[in-house]
């Protein structure tokens, strides 16, 4: 019941201007709401639709900006790897490893992941019913680590698109584990663009609201500048500067859901 | 942005004393809260899964316990009709008469149901989209009725499940009419029981949050005294003596959602 | 195991020149196939996406054309009903009687189909699964009619598309009712022209296919001179200068599939 | 519209013995049947619901396993590689790579594949779209590799279920390349069991059958000789004492099918 933890960041590595940029925005804007962040942001897309779309830095340099993000703001940092040789050396660096949604049942991953000894975020694919989680943290358990995180963001509805399904976050909730929400790549549109995710920005003060009120451990999202011209999910990117009365909206429902005695409606 | 109304009461006319003593709780706690109420209970329960099943007392012996909810208490009462030739009698006693979701789509209802001048409830089919609401709407306006109310109650996730899409209330909003969310049918297992739907009572506080965080002009539930004991539908319906905390919590929800001022994310 | 049985004929009885028009080549090309034929139209659509799409001539001038297709060509007929007081009339001129789809649920109308003695076609709705066709076959045999046929016509998948799960036929013969495909309706997408329903008529060819290895008792279409032009689901409907070579596909396959024996794979 | 080809064989090498002696049943059918075959086994499971299941002999072992079936039987092979350093070195015995469907959009993965120049066939992620896999072709072409197979495996239904969308093999075989059915994994219930996926194996000649139907340029299927004790996907596994009468309907079926002109329905 503790108030919600913000992973928010920007999609990719753009640039290094950008991370510093737009980590000072978050941090300005959640010391002022008195909201507990960690700074995302991928060094590498690894499975963007096309094979020339943007991918990011890279490792090497890519860990030198979260470095710096965390030294400068004095902020832990979150990132997703792909391949199992990156968790070590990620690890170093990021106090919250993620492991992405596609390959959240890659056996290899996740052993890898567990044996770092981070808190270890991880994505609920898209195929996945919510009691299907339990599996991929016990693999993280028989790996020896319980510093674990689950997250929503959105089940395959037919072809190119996603819902979220509500009752899937109390379900999760069983497990014990922290439950947040990545309400962004929920917004998305699979294939709505000829070559990339489309996505339904003008919906994410709907959809975080509905998060929010399943009294979740963490909202996780993308924001950016200028979303229009993101080198990756911009669609459903937040316009930086809505950031502030977006998330004060969502602090004061954390606050008013948190401040509710649980219902036994059985 | 007015407070959110109540449509509440109870799935079928089991017995002239089961409405009238959920009315008067209902009465008693939505007065307490300050939430405007509609009675709802149905004369017939005409797509029961067996021949066999509990239908009702019918439309005569319906439509008496109704008229004396609405006279005893001083509420407006909402009931749902299957027939075209039941809208008229069904209009002199409801405020409101609902357009049940499998039917949602027969012209012939429709038709006699706009020409009672009544306020129509359209549930929102489990097969149909929320952009296809438009044509029920435009139905009932060539009709002649423009006092219109669109109800969410879930939609089709694979066999014997639905999923409540929370961003189809943004997207039936825009058609200017009220949209209200039923939440307790929309947590039924349709086969879920040998005979009949199952339910999900045990969530139904949190899907009703999740759907008083999207700014809805009401929302539909029903209770019973004694869940497991009712005639139709025990597995959604709430346990009449929570209503009283379970309401309390949406209503300050409902307040706290209705103070925010709508953010422009595009 | 029986060779297939075509149900076959236009969507809505758009005139009585197009009915006999269309009788005419269903009858002259499955008898020269050597395929047992029943002509079908609707005389009333009843759940047209609009108030002012065309119905059909209605329920006394529909079963008039219905009685001179039956007559001049000596077929059977097969025509669907929306309201119970339909039934008797209709099931004194069509040898089968059709439920559809949306009111397949609908107790009241399956007692007044299954009073007639006519065989009734059971339209599966979008929103059941195949298990669930249990209940409303229950209600037909509790309203004294076993003379019942099981008909698939796609499933909900996501919003505006339809999927046809082909292990749904399977597990629906296991009832010991005949089992029977609607491709044309099942090509559907629904809401998927700005007023009515969209469709794939390009992939007839695959679907049926499909169909017809299910080893079933009986295909469902429709077909129209001029698609482009039908006043209702032209998207789906096969041209009708196409039947011939297409029922002479199906037809050969039907033969193989039905040489084949059982195999048990458990 | 050559006859199909069969890649068959069983699902991970639980051991040499199984592996030889599985080929040898599969290389005899066939052989009879006249149905060009290529040998199926992974070496590694790497996606197991649990840390703890059994995932097979490893990269080395099983290509020494692999390359003894090629010359025994002297066919070719076809397994799948998890990570990228793993393409070159299979390659090397494998005739057919293939790309995992959770792993379908990974681009490194993608890129190391199709620098061996092996063939690579891409099975269909059960979250995209037919269209979707457009993308994943292009980037095997960008990667200078278009020895490519298209591998439908169906589309996730609501939770723990799979559904075959027959439209999507026309869909997919547009992109000009030969699309194949990999008819055992598609009776998977993801989730199904308490640790692993469960199957539908007594339905795979019907799946089978709607497969064939659509004009495919292969069929993909797992046997094992005890279904009920495979290691691994057991219950969607066929008796390899089956395979025979099995395989023997579907080469006439798909003579009877190829030797069909196309139509133009539209």
């Amino acid at each position: 019941d503790k108030p919600f933890v913000l992973f928010g960041g920007i999609n990719v590595l753009e640039s290094r201007d950008l991370a510093l940029k737009s980590a000072e925005s978050y941090v300005e804007v959640t010391t002022e709401l008195g909201i507990p962040y960690v700074f995302k942001a991928s060094f590498d897309k690894a499975n963007r639709s096309s094979i020339n779309s943007f991918r990011g830095p890279g490792l090497e340099e890519g860990l030198k900006i979260l470095q710096e993000v965390k030294e400068t703001f004095n902020v832990p940092v979150i990132t997703d790897i792909h391949e199992p040789y990156q968790a070590a050396p990620v690890a170093e660096v990021a106090d919250v490893i993620q492991l992405p949604a596609f390959l959240s049942r890659q056996t290899d991953l996740v052993k890898a992941m567990a044996a770092t000894k981070a808190v270890i975020n991880i994505k609920k694919a898209q195929f996945l019913a919510p009691e299907e989680m339990r599996h991929i943290l016990h693999k993280c358990e028989e790996g020896g680590n319980d510093q674990l995180i689950l997250c929503e963001r959105g089940s395959s509805f037919g072809y190119n698109n996603l819902v979220v399904d509500m009752l899937g976050f109390g379900i999760m909730k069983q497990f014990s584990y922290p439950v947040i929400f990545d309400v962004t790549h929920s917004l998305q549109r699979p294939g709505g663009r000829s070559d990339s995710a489309g996505g339904r920005r003008q919906q994410v003060t709907e959809l975080a609201r509905a998060g929010i009120a399943q009294k979740i451990a963490g909202l996780f999202l993308e924001a950016h500048p200028d979303p229009e011209h993101a080198k990756c999910d911009g669609p459903s990117a937040i316009p930086l500067k809505q950031l502030k009365p977006f998330l004060n909206q969502l602090k004061q429902l954390d606050d008013l859901i948190k401040s509710f005695p649980d219902l036994d409606t059985l």
